[in-house]
């Protein structure tokens, strides 16, 4: 084991979060200390970039900058959606990558990704072994959606939670200004899992935050949601509703997507989006009442001036752990994290690693017994769970008083 | 003048921003040190809380909780938007402020707000001039649409305008993530005036911003941005683009009150804002091209992570000017800035006063020749006005990493 010479590649997949920089920025600086790894190569648009043999030589890049890229969010190497097909179906891309790995004599492939990007990893591991060509394939989790098996958390949401929460907490105090009604709806990512919009639930336990929140793991449930807004606003004159955007009516179909409904009976395609659509519908239930849709859209997985400082912390100890296995040996793992808690109560991550095959395709849900009897809140065990994820305030670097990103200068690499 | 004992009101009205309980606080705490006011009176919802007799007493607060008010966005009192009669037309509200102020011996009043609000303090001074009741009647100003005339810039704005920039140097990241195509569509407030969207070019300026920015202070040509859009999508496969919500044809339409458009033909009533709309114009325009709309909505008014500490320090600085000139005899004014540079051309902020008469219900709107001759840019004038707005970061205390706002008694006063 170890002792395995060449150069390495690092690419990244996938919806951007506001760390993925951070786990790239552990990976290259990692590489970059190593005596074996003789290249540190960045793939423009993950796995694309290798494809098309566009490869940056991050040695070339000044260490100034690549220390900025824990504070600057999105995919910095750039990113793509891109599913390789399996390779008894047809090798073409496997082919291409074996290609690309021979030119530069690529032995350390790091892939930062979701479930999706474990599976490529997967495959071209499987691939790799298959025509004996010896490659080290490690996963570096990230995703705000925090819906990968196998882990406590991903790299991406706690920054994104905290981000939710913030927001919601600024929003309420908006919200409360005026002495008449007004329903606030706040629509929150995450398509299949409620991890994000669950996370509103921090700013609740705060004493600004949403009064109702409704998650994937449960259907919904459109009279009584309008009930729920109903009782609430009766009672206090405001009502604020935070919803996923991947709430479901029990047949399955999206209410993002529910084109006509026998609650609103507009019966024509919605231009906005959920909280758009919910806001149209409690206004035409409750006549009269100011009713307002916030989307929080792109802004809460790019928003790095908020992140948590665990968070980055985090992401960057992942990518150095990937290195680290690797140059030790390992392959066809995902770095993961488990939780624990030391004597004072505090919460300490810690890192281990998962067979790629345990992680890939699968999602992890938010637990149905964190989520209150009614559906429309979730339990102290939630905030507990998030609540460590979000802790402290990254140093982001400022000019001019705005965030300061990393420039790469992306020198394309020439092979060996 | 000077020599004035008696207590006094503070109000704020209008739409909430980031910064208005600062200027609250340089209110109440310059007035609760001062020996001629002897009761410091906070309005709930500003001149509703008048009429209701629902004043709340600011001596009882805890100094502790008064001095977070700064890091606590929205109107921490309340707000209202509540417009007075002319007395000549109907005093019946008019008596009933004169009946509040004997009740409590009111002698100074304060309000914090827009230009409704300064005509509001106009007309109640003219009101007490009338009866002959002596009474010292300060505005201090507020709006995130920095829009009052005469002021150099209104307390509120620079911190909205940090959120926009900053935001929009996220969102670009993001927005540049896969090298596939994408037209960004942000939309940003503003009814009447481009301060708001103007700031997305700080973005632009740091080298993540903004293509192109509409303000309504240019009549908007549909086809013509579409032509905008179309070029710059062609040349970089990406198109980020900032209006303001104030755009309007040059009939005088607001384009987000369109309900029909030649150019989409949808011809029913749009849902979504402004973003959501122009982005469904754009995908019927540019067949198949990725179109995202995000509306920043209440995030950027209430945005207090992200407040400007020049604004905040200001917005404290207006509030006990107001004060201090109130008690040294002057009346029917409001606090407003002049800019200066030092020697170091460093910039200064110069607190003035204006007469009451000069703000009330006038407009300032960005000047033309700060826009480019396209109309769909600022110039280097609007960066180096915005810029030192902007600038440092609050002290925001924090409890969980997340922001601590102020927690008021708010115990209800009984007369003198």
């Amino acid at each position: 084991m170890g002792d395995l010479k060449g150069a390495c590649i690092i690419g990244q997949s996938g919806g951007p979060t506001a760390v993925i920089n951070a786990s790239a920025e552990g990976v290259i600086e990692t590489a970059l200390a190593s005596e074996d790894i003789t290249q540190v190569l960045g793939a423009s648009h993950g796995i694309k970039g290798i494809l098309a043999d566009q490869l940056f030589d991050m040695g070339k890049e000044a260490p100034k900058e690549l220390s900025l890229l824990k504070y600057t969010p999105s995919s910095a190497l750039g990113s793509c959606r891109y599913k390789l097909k399996d390779s008894d179906e047809d090798d073409t891309d496997y082919k291409r990558i074996l290609e690309i790995f021979q030119k530069y004599n690529v032995r350390y492939f790091f892939y930062n990704g979701g479930n999706d990007s474990m599976d490529t990893c997967n495959k071209i591991s499987k691939y790799m072994q298959k025509v004996g060509y010896e490659c080290r394939i490690m996963g570096v989790p990230k995703t705000i959606d925090n819906d990968l098996m196998g882990t406590d958390h991903c790299p991406g949401y706690g920054s994104a939670a905290k981000y939710i929460a913030t927001s919601c907490m600024e929003v309420w105090q908006d919200a409360h200004v005026y002495d008449t009604g007004q329903v606030t709806i706040i629509e929150i990512m995450g398509r299949h899992a409620g991890w994000l919009a669950g996370a509103s639930a921090l700013a609740t336990y705060e004493g600004y935050g949403p009064d109702l929140i409704y998650l994937p793991e449960r259907d919904f449930d459109m009279d009584k949601f309008l009930a729920d807004v109903e009782r609430i606003y009766n009672d206090t004159g405001k009502c604020f509703v935070a919803v996923s955007e991947g709430i479901h009516y029990a047949d399955g179909t999206f209410v993002s997507e529910a084109k006509t409904s026998a609650t609103d009976g507009f019966g024509h395609a919605q231009l906005g989006g959920l909280a758009a659509y919910l806001s149209s519908v409690v206004k035409s239930r409750m006549d009269g009442v100011k009713v307002r849709g916030i989307e929080l859209s792109l802004l809460q997985r790019c928003g790095a001036h908020l992140a948590s400082k665990q968070d980055i912390m985090e992401a960057y100890e992942a990518g150095k752990a990937a290195v680290q296995a690797a140059l030790a040996g390992e392959t066809d793992k995902m770095i993961a994290f488990d939780r624990a808690y030391d004597a004072q109560g505090q919460y300490i991550c810690k890192i281990k690693e998962m067979h790629l095959s345990e992680v890939a395709n699968y999602e992890k849900k938010v637990p149905l017994e964190w989520i209150n009897e009614e559906g429309n809140g979730v339990k102290q065990e939630f905030i507990d769970y998030a609540m460590p994820l979000i802790q402290g305030e990254p140093d982001t670097p400022k000019e001019d008083s705005l965030p300061r990103f990393a420039k790469l200068k992306k020198v394309l690499a020439s092979g060996k």
